[in-house]
């Protein structure tokens, strides 16, 4: 007996659009609108096998389920074993079925393949999106020589407040769904196929909107309260798609051609002093006004703000403002595919939300994308006040898996 | 300038629908499907004032956030400006609208009322449910005679491992609903509301379903990937509700009459150790089958178990397992109103997913329907070997607030 993990409600929803866009952490966060018409979140379905790996340019799903793992012991061939199980895991379950022979189909008295708290659900719209960290080029695998020189090890940026626990990290899995127990149910299971192989080293659930994704969506609000996304580049423009995600042929690494580098930022916001301060103050330190997320120097949410006007003396967009400091023209136009996520993980000792911005982008080159956005926010950005980077990793994600292939292949080839 | 906070979408949804039902964390869980035909979840609006609160016999919202709040000092005048302040809140958040003059209404030079992060989402059913601990009663705010004897302290359990800091409080508020950022605008804002008055002891999210609650709707599955809730009874069955969740009048205290009694249980699932078990073995120990969920006597997943059938001279359903301890069979005909959710805090240091079943039942009586079924459960469940009950906390909930006046209004009068 052989149970698909839920019924598959056909092959839909699979409309792509895309959010590109400047700005770290706070500004420009594009939620993607998507879905083919007619389609329900719920029986979106996104194809694993591709020219590139899904959840980068797939439409934002509204759930993030997000680990790093580290890889145990040294054996290239047992991480090659892995990554072959990881992809054929990650198609079963992003096509809406268990994992293996299923979380009943199995023989009784032995552990099932599947766990079963995914069964019944709908597909979801789930992604997996796998990735290799700059440690795992560090010759234990025989992969020193292939590492790109795009995969850079992130400078050291002012304020920076780090945790070991919460950075770095061998291989990371991204998995998105419009479910949050079917984006748990693919990292728990991943990571149980890791078993003795790799395991976690940290991890993160983030939500966003549970609005089904229409092109006609306001723009979501991050947990200052603030419209995040307003400025992105849609899915259409593929010619900045091509140009600031994807790596072309001739990039450092070929194994990497059709890949893209993620960058992640667990940025823990100050909650409660960003919400003792006056709503001038919030919107001088963002650049923009709270209701509708007009910029400061007049028009409407969508107009480009105009960093010369002033008034009475001053430009009326400050000049640490951080829209203004995020903007491309304030860094030689770098662009970042931005797929952030809210969090709340709690409270701390002292009864504050423990609440953020998980922050991920995609880009084809780091040190001229993020680090260079992110320079020129860590020494000068207003909202430094009320942030803290508290995790960092950085990562490569190959190509899409070829059917019969697996993730990550033309490393090892 | 006042925006309300999101466009009221209509009075909706208000299908009221309620599971009752024995079992301590994995069987019998109701997810009660509702709302009116027609009514998308996104829509749905629950009224504040009432006979009762809403969120008891509310249909199961998706998400939660709940948080244990410790009172400061020892006024009772600010206790009560805290209710009636957190009333007026919450009748505005659960009617779709932000907190006082909102979230850009106010002075542009004092920080806002509202946070703004919940700005232009639909009301997604959001109800806010307010308890008070026995702490309350401890003399400080001069309650110490009002304590109903119903609100007993909860005895050690067998197998407690429970901590300090995921443990008791004053006061709690669960709020749930169907998008999490409206859940976490909620606490965010009454916990704002408290400043200097009470602050969170301890906090949790959950997420249980994404799907449309519908009568339709397939049992959901907890993070063992067994159907929760099978035998829960429905709303419809306002007899049982009424003799097991409301408080009658006559009860040991006056100003509860309405009410009901809150117990939560974070359950801590050791998901590794679960999942390396067979499936033979995880079926006897929850004494249902996993795919379908029917009891191990035979039948389908609403067949009734019979404890009594045998093959082979054992009766198929074991003595220890959880669906015959959590009958109401086995415990004097104890009956809960379950509406728990499931819940993923990250991994710990070792890799291993923080995760498991965040319990919430309401009843008339904690003694002899919680702590009844909990003797039973803790002595002998064979589910036992892979749970940890880590936090703890139960709480009166008194009647709905009248317009006019406040939640617990009654306790002072």
């Amino acid at each position: 007996m052989t149970l698909s993990r839920r019924g598959l409600l056909g092959l839909a929803g699979a409309g792509v659009v895309v959010g590109t866009g400047a700005g770290i952490g706070i500004d420009h966060f594009a939620i993607a609108p998507a879905t083919a018409s007619g389609t329900s979140g719920a029986a979106a379905v996104y194809p694993f096998y591709g020219e590139h790996q899904s959840g980068i340019t797939t439409a934002a799903q509204d759930r993030l389920h997000f680990a790093s793992f580290d890889v145990d012991g040294s054996d290239r061939s047992e991480l090659i074993s892995l990554l072959k199980d990881w992809t054929a895991a990650a198609a079963q379950m992003t096509a809406g079925k268990t994992v293996g022979t299923g979380a009943v189909g199995g023989p009784l008295d032995a552990p099932a393949d599947d766990t079963g708290e995914a069964l019944d659900l709908p597909p979801s719209g789930l992604t997996i999106t796998f990735g290799f960290g700059p440690s795992l080029f560090d010759g234990r695998f025989g992969l020193a020589g292939k590492r790109p020189t795009e995969l850079i090890d992130l400078p050291h940026f002012a304020g920076d407040a780090l945790e070991a626990a919460l950075s770095g990290g061998d291989l990371c899995i991204q998995a998105c769904s419009d479910d949050p127990q079917v984006a748990v149910h693919a990292i728990r299971n991943l990571s149980r196929i890791a078993f003795g192989r790799a395991s976690i080293r940290w991890s993160q659930l983030g939500f966003g909107r549970t609005s089904s994704t229409t092109r006609d969506q306001v723009t979501p609000r991050n947990l200052f309260g603030f419209k995040d996304g307003t400025a992105n580049v849609k899915a259409e423009d593929t010619t900045q798609v091509d140009e600031h995600v994807w790596v072309p042929r001739g990039d450092s690494a070929s194994w990497m051609t059709g890949g893209s580098y993620l960058v992640a930022r667990k940025i823990r916001m100050l909650i409660e002093p960003w919400d003792r301060t006056s709503l001038r103050e919030q919107e001088r330190v963002i650049g923009r006004n709270k209701g509708e997320g007009a910029p400061l120097s007049g028009g409407k949410e969508f107009t480009e703000p105009d960093f010369h006007a002033k008034a009475l003396g001053s430009t009326l967009i400050d000049r640490d403002a951080h829209v203004r400091l995020a903007h491309p023209d304030q860094n030689k136009g770098a662009l970042l595919l931005r797929r952030g996520y809210n969090f709340v993980d709690g409270n701390d000792d002292l009864g504050r939300l423990n609440a953020g911005l998980f922050f991920i982008a995609f880009q084809r080159d780091p040190a001229s994308q993020f680090v260079r956005v992110q320079q020129s926010l860590a020494g000068h950005d207003a909202l430094n006040e009320y942030i803290r980077h508290v995790g960092s990793g950085i990562f490569a994600v190959p190509p899409g898996a070829k059917p019969g292939s697996y993730v990550g292949a033309e490393l090892f080839a």
